[in-house]
């Protein structure tokens, strides 16, 4: 349990493998120390521009008057008055800079689709910050930050814009988003189907609630990752562990991992297992970003990561330290691709990613249940405990979650009565366990992309992007021509 | 402008005829001051059990965990556990056991449905008090009196029923209400279709918001009623504003409208402007229980009481005085029909409606724009003035409405990807000016009812039922029948 403050989708730091009880300074390693990110991709830097919008503190309520700026970016160079669509990306946990910046399906579609682009900043994420520096002090000033005031932000943006641009206002708009960004496009899309005329929601697990998933399939499918990476490379995973916990409980042992994993600071008992939740991290990490190509999502990394990763993990039955020796070269591949670290910093988060934030809405609206059997899976076993988890984020936060809350407000599985919802996932992505794989109806439609990771469908195109890939892409902008042709009453479907 | 206090969606005072600047003391009177209700209907009262259910006193936010008691009365007698529904009343905004009480047509089908029919109240009415006697102290306690938050209730009352009464737990529910609780079935719906597989909207006005209805329309279908009701009926009432205007002019024309008209309170010149409204009030309701059999639901009343008003309102050629004379038989068939009443009580508000808080509903989120020009209705001239509506909310509450804000929450006219929607609206109801009276798609269908007045179809079955009223409801269960069909996957439509 523990350390919800890490739970972030893209981030999950698996709050079953933390410790029980962890320090208030190993949790406020949540928050978020930005660097400078070198993510951006250069083609797409400067096509946008860089709005604001005055949004009501709470759409809920009339007695708080406040309002703040929510950021939003725009790009409009394709846009056609006549006939012309809008894009809208529903911003997640982070900068929304660095989503647009790794959204490149949009940018690619816009011309075809004589698409706007808009861009949403999440509320409590980037520069959208309800109360300035004091929106992440406490649960008071953090009551603001859920899923309903996020969707009421671009339902209210959406109104603005089509009011303040000339010739926007008649025109079909479309939710994208991936992760908890295609999580919410759907969520637009079931509740405000008169704003936007339909959603493509990537690599949205929407299913991983309450029992609605088996809390186990997201480590199964990180394990099953490993295993198709290379032979006996889940089986070192599995082994390291053991090993870790061997070596941490001899007299040498610490100073030796020290050096072994070339930790930047040196590493004491109770540290052992935020090491184990770091390198779990990393397994995770890389199963989502195992992309065909090389990339720079989370980390810059090699073509198919896990294939490099793996060929240092082929042998499982060697010492302690020899498998040790070979984890280091095995995370090395993603901490360190580019070569310029010195050391490995297991205090590091990402970038761009707004993890306190993140961490206040896994402990209330958004509940993640994760468990390991380490039979099934390749890591240590933990089980999930829903009031385990209850309390500490009342210790941390002083509010509770509640855990069927998001089933009762958006459907669980019973969301068939809603429609123009495409849900894509790939096979490989291990929040494909919790989103939605079969078509329900005609017009809640899945679309699974083998070997693709987590929302490859929405990033830029590629010359090494593999057919299924393309076929995928293809399907999607079938769909949303489709809506959009719907929306100008001509169901021919073509623009 | 101004006593938005009165705007009840059953007893509309209409802001705009009120006088531009109200005592508070006169706004009080908006505050509900309870009285026995003679309006019970014998035969099925006690059939029901007064429950109570823990609700959140915010739906939207964690860091208020306060929870008050939410009323709701229950009947099973004729709920089927293989096979049956579950019919739920969405409350409006007054005491559930009036409304129970009233909605004889839930209790005439509970058989053929199989039903068990729920009847909750609407927070921050009956007893449904978030704060107990502090709920409607000022608009931070009011805070919480929004329709998001009555549908979060809904929809959590109705887990709650489906997983602690067995049998229940597989069951369809169908959401039934009149007048505003029309407009919360239909919202509830929308909202939470995975709740409620259908919704019968009876005289819900889901239009009259923004600038979606003439703001004139509804006065104008008040007088249109009191033209067909008797001849030169709405030129008497026309011409009786000036005759008022002009005794409260003359010496002792104070002293005498107050005996002509049989007030309880003489009358000073101040108080012109409120006996205007009140006599407009009355018009109103009458248009609006203009039922075809003797009823007592706002008041007791004869058979088509428009008709017997406006056999006293015969002749619009007469003096001020004789004019006057006539108005006052006319008042008494609506205040004292029973004849129980020695004066007429001008500040008198209709027991069981829940005056207060709906004043704050109609300043914050329910904003009904009324206008009158003299001409085309049959009342005083007066505008609509969003300006100053806002400013009048904004001094007595403190918070400003939102006028746009249910067109971009529900949808305004754009709801067709919805489903399973009746709405049915009388023909003489002055609501139905701003409810839907056309189908908008196959299963968002439109049922009107010549003849009708405010949901008289949701009232009990009786032999003067005309024939038009018999095939509404018929329809009605019809639609109902197949939405519970379809769920137990029976497209046959048969139970």
């Amino acid at each position: 349990m523990g350390r919800p403050a890490l739970l972030l989708f893209l981030l999950p730091l698996l709050a079953p493998l933390a410790a029980p009880a962890l320090s208030p300074q190993l949790r406020a390693l949540g928050r978020p120390h930005l660097k400078a990110s070198t993510t951006f991709r250069p083609a797409v830097t400067n096509a946008y521009k860089i709005r604001y919008f005055q949004q009501k503190v709470d759409h809920f309520g009339f007695s708080n008057a406040q309002t703040f700026k929510q950021r939003f970016l725009i790009a409009d160079k394709h846009w056609k008055e006549n006939g012309g669509s809008i894009l809208f990306y529903t911003g997640n946990e982070g900068d929304i800079i660095w989503f647009c910046n790794n959204t490149g399906f949009m940018w690619d579609v816009a011309e075809e689709m004589k698409a706007m682009l808009v861009f949403a900043e999440h509320r409590y994420y980037g520069e959208s910050l309800p109360f300035g520096e004091d929106s992440l002090k406490d649960s008071k000033h953090l009551n603001f930050l859920t899923s309903e005031q996020a969707l009421a932000d671009y339902a209210e943006l959406i109104i603005h814009l089509k009011r303040t641009i000339p010739g926007a206002e008649n025109q079909p708009v479309i939710a994208i988003g991936g992760s908890y960004g295609g999580v919410l496009a759907a969520w637009f899309r079931m509740k405000y189907p008169h704003i936007v005329v339909g959603a493509l929601a990537s690599s949205a697990p929407i299913w991983h609630i309450e029992d609605l998933t088996p809390c186990g399939l997201f480590m199964k499918i990180v394990t099953k990752d490993f295993k198709i990476s290379g032979p006996k490379c889940s089986e070192s995973v599995q082994r390291s562990w053991g090993a870790i916990n061997r070596l941490s409980n001899i007299g040498s042992g610490l100073p030796w991992l020290t050096k072994a994993l070339h930790l930047c600071t040196p590493l004491t008992y109770n540290d052992i297992q935020h090491l184990k939740n770091w390198i779990s991290e990393t397994w995770v990490n890389l199963a989502m970003v195992n992309y065909p190509y090389a990339s720079n999502f989370l980390k810059p990394l090699p073509a198919w990561p896990l294939k490099v990763v793996c060929r240092y993990l082929k042998n499982p039955n060697v010492s302690d330290r020899a498998l040790l020796h070979n984890l280091y070269q095995a995370l090395n591949v993603y901490h360190n691709y580019s070569g310029g670290e010195t050391c490995m910093d297991i205090s590091e988060t990402i970038a761009n990613l707004g993890t306190w934030s993140w961490a206040y809405q896994s402990c209330t609206e958004i509940i993640l249940p994760f468990c390991t059997d380490g039979v099934e899976d390749m890591f240590e076993p933990h089980t999930w405990d829903w009031k385990k988890y209850s309390d500490e984020c009342y210790s941390q936060w002083g509010v509770r979650p509640r855990p069927s809350w998001i089933t009762t407000m958006y459907g669980g599985r019973n969301i068939s009565s809603h429609t123009n919802i495409v849900f894509s996932n790939g096979e490989l992505d291990p929040w494909s366990g919790g989103g939605v794989t079969k078509d329900i109806t005609d017009t809640l439609v899945a679309i699974t992309i083998p070997q693709g990771a987590h929302h490859l469908d929405l990033r830029a195109n590629t010359i090494f992007d593999p057919a299924p890939l393309m076929l995928a892409r293809s399907l999607e902008i079938r769909h949303m021509k489709q809506w959009i042709a719907d929306f100008y009453g001509n169901s021919g479907g073509q623009l």
